[in-house]
């Protein structure tokens, strides 16, 4: 019997539901949808990093980042990111983003594959990514 | 080499085309996109629980439930469910409804990771969610 | 330690981001989201099947395939097909060429589950599908 179990990492908000942030069992880590609300404040309700793309796309990369770290993942171990956004025009740009964040990281592993398509999302937030990993 | 199996709970409608309800293959169990169907009846079509988002979610995780235990796994292996809706504006009425399917249900393990988005559904239907299970 | 592979066949165009076509680790392997686009053609742009439903949905299926048997994998080790599409009235459509293009595959075991969802795609393309094997 392998043992599930929640990764809540201190910087996120509240899951507006029942679910969590990310679970793992045995060697599969699955990440939930992160947009790109900035770490909690106590008190306050979930606030984007900002209107603008660029913001939103490093923090919601940022979160799914904390919750990988917090499971014993890092982006190496990461399979498939599924990247949502509310706007065909916004394709390359955040792919311009998506680049340069994934060079600074210094990976030591392929790149994860990827699917992009573009959805409804609530109102302010322009992009959601979601992340499965394997680890070692 | 281990069995790749096909998941066909008695109460489910045929799939619309050449593809399974849920498959298991190891540990891994995966249960398709789940509408708000009823269960079958001979010689009928498909038909949603009803026109509300009500009952077309308790529908709906009834039938992801279903399949799961066909499979031989709880909703205590579910590692992540995707959900669909097709407004916005439920995402809330959404969520009270999923947490109080889900403090009923009396897990014993953390709730699954999530992603929610707001696509086009076929005309009727209001939900649709799917899972990916790691069985113990 | 088990080794994350890029998966990268040779008829492939170049992805517009830094992500893999597929990625395999241990017996898990993701296919990124793909399109119908034709076999790279060295300084040409992508260029998709043609305007039709019909050309991109077998392109696809063939691009899916091309990663899947690159990694080591077959349609049979599928679990799960996600399909993308851009029109509600295309539903039809797809899983009738869907099911003769399964049909002629010649599967030794179930069929994989599927969800399909109506999303925004880039200009031009009908569908997009992804996909996660677990090898035998």
């Amino acid at each position: 019997m392998t043992e599930k179990t929640a990764i809540t990492p201190a910087t996120h908000t509240a899951p507006p539901a029942k679910f969590s942030h990310g679970v793992r069992k045995g060697n599969i880590l699955q990440v939930a949808g992160q947009v790109g609300f900035l770490p909690a404040v106590e008190g306050q309700p979930p606030t984007p990093a900002g209107p603008t793309l660029r913001e939103q796309t490093l923090q919601t990369l940022a979160n799914v980042k904390a919750v990988l770290e917090e499971g014993g993942a890092t982006w190496d171990d990461v399979m498939m990111t599924r990247v949502y956004l509310t706007d065909v025009d916004h394709f390359a740009e955040m792919n311009a983003i998506y680049n340069t964040y994934f060079e600074d990281q210094g990976l030591g592993a392929p790149a994860s594959a990827r699917t992009t398509v573009y959805v409804g999302l609530p109102q302010g937030l322009l992009i959601e990514i979601d992340a499965l990993a394997v680890l070692g």
